[in-house]
């Protein structure tokens, strides 16, 4: 589910500590990882590199209760990895939290809010001062 | 008010086309021309160049129906600045979207979501092994 308004954005962080245990782009990773059943293939689909995948993952595994990842041994970068039921759980309530907050973009006030807005940024100064000199 | 959980973060952003017409540090410094009554007061207070409080001052004020901040002629660097009527408006209605958005974490599956959290991370492999070789 998405916001109801799509000019309203809602970005949920979960911290453990200093450090961001959970949040948009960590879920989206779990995601892949569900998907492609390994580290380097979810790295690939959300196009970043397997060892900024792997750090992502380390260091969700280190915030919560026990792991949300588990790998099993395999060839050189790793070999299976799948969601435990931490991971699985962690993540749809996660998301579910998610719904709820973007729900809310539904009630009159944010309306109002997304009715004060222009379509677009008018042009600045100096986008306006080229387009003068451009005729 | 915050967030009911203080691990779990919203970060609420208004877009106008690409640009971020409203967020919480553009909202910091509404509130912070309100106080101080002039630009270069607020960026000080916010302890952002007055060239950057300018820039999101203008930005805001291309991105809604009308201008949220206006300047009064004066010395160098600007004379005064206040609140617009839309900007006290727009303002308002942000602070409060994101304080129900805050007071959603009060329920029982955020309170789930935060129980599975540590209180902070487990030390990572490389942070052991140190820890080992210091002793």
């Amino acid at each position: 589910m998405k916001s109801e308004h799509p000019a309203i954005k809602i970005k949920l962080q979960i911290l453990c500590g200093e450090a961001i245990a959970m949040g948009p782009g960590k879920a989206d990773l779990l995601d892949a990882i569900a998907a492609e059943g390994s580290i380097s293939g979810a790295g690939r689909r959300m196009g970043m590199s397997y060892r900024r995948a792997w750090q992502l993952v380390d260091l969700m595994n280190r915030c919560w209760q026990s792991p949300l990842v588990e790998t099993s041994p395999g060839s050189a970068r790793g070999g299976g990895a799948r969601l435990t039921a931490e991971g699985t759980a962690v993540l749809g309530d996660y998301r579910a939290l998610q719904a709820a907050l973007d729900a809310r973009t539904g009630h009159a006030d944010a309306a109002t809010l997304a009715a004060r807005l222009r379509a677009r940024p008018l042009r600045s100064q100096a986008e306006r001062g080229e387009a003068s000199r451009e005729g």
